[in-house]
């Protein structure tokens, strides 16, 4: 039975994984500039800022894109969370770079939240179209679905 | 396949969605008290705070949220996680209108927590019931539940 | 329907309802702390950051033993959560204890993440060679698991 399940899954396994060898890359990164601390005590603050404010948004992260891809369908939602990872990627190293006037905001990957919410919408309403009006349009708004997640690459 | 599960879920993807909604809305509230950081220094950090208590206890109350979902029913945990986006609410509009020396503590929803473990537990208890005498008890576990929810209200 | 799903991951909410209670224990010791915040400011700070690095790595933690429990399977994954927890405890108690020369590092529990990683790995590339090729040697990987997992043991 489970096999049923990680046939639906695994794209968002694969991602989750992904994110993980991330955040141990960023942890990584982290500690190494804290026992460095003396020489730079700026640098190991941005890291750890950098660090921090990737971290807190981890969670919302992690819990839209599987409502999203348990929803609806798993490929769009792995694509975002591809996406979501190379903009985190970016950030953080725009982080480290920027001097301390002209840092990133706080938020970052916006549009692909928005997206992934969506998504989650979408599948719920489709859900509860198919329960109350045995109509099931889910082939046709997983192709739409499939379609939108391009406009994500541009920039 | 997935249609069965969704089923079983979605009440809780709804909550998920809205409690990622209120986490945007606290960083954006971070970002826009960043932007005027030399005006007043100390409201900077105290929207600061109360974003990142709220964001240290997120991941567990997911966590319980969904396994209390999962493990028991979904109605009476869905309604336990709206009443926690409330409590949570009011915490971080109280945090940023107190003066320094009378801040909430650092715990908020001390009840809805313990409320949301206790059917994880007793989910699991049913089950293992089930599994090795054969008697199903879900049905009054359910009613009890969700009457049991109402005292939440409580304030 | 989701009886099948509880059987099959009940495991893991146990581990994951232990680990809230972890989380509640470390919330309650910053939170004592921080009433008496007068007496020693550095015991504070100490309590505060053990917190914090055990809050960030909480997300990913989570993430990556329900996705190893659900790809493989249920026991090794929470004998490996359960190890965790100790390590966190370990760590936690370690922090505050230490003068602030000799702080644990910014990362621990790194042998038990690589573990589960690997565990969602071999999971995901089973399910591939069984959909493809339609050999299944779930139940051999299982027992490498079980076995593997008591490596974790080792100091």
């Amino acid at each position: 039975m489970l096999s049923l399940l990680v046939e639906n899954i695994y794209l968002l396994v694969v991602v989750t994984l992904i994110s993980v060898l991330q955040n141990v890359f960023f942890a990584q990164k982290v500690e190494r500039e804290c026992k460095n601390r003396n020489t730079s005590g700026s640098a190991f603050q941005r890291v750890s800022c950098a660090n921090r404010n990737c971290m807190d948004a981890y969670p919302t992260f992690l819990a839209v894109m599987w409502c999203a891809g348990v929803c609806l369908s798993q490929a769009p939602a792995a694509f975002a969370g591809i996406i979501y990872l190379l903009v985190r990627q970016k950030y953080f190293i725009g982080y480290l770079g920027q001097s301390s006037q002209s840092t990133p905001g706080y938020l970052f990957g916006k549009r692909i939240i928005s997206f992934l919410s969506l998504m989650c919408i979408v599948g719920i309403f489709n859900y509860l179209l198919w329960r109350f009006y045995g109509s099931d349009y889910k082939e046709y708004v997983e192709t739409i679905t499939n379609a939108a997640s391009a406009l994500l690459l541009l920039p």
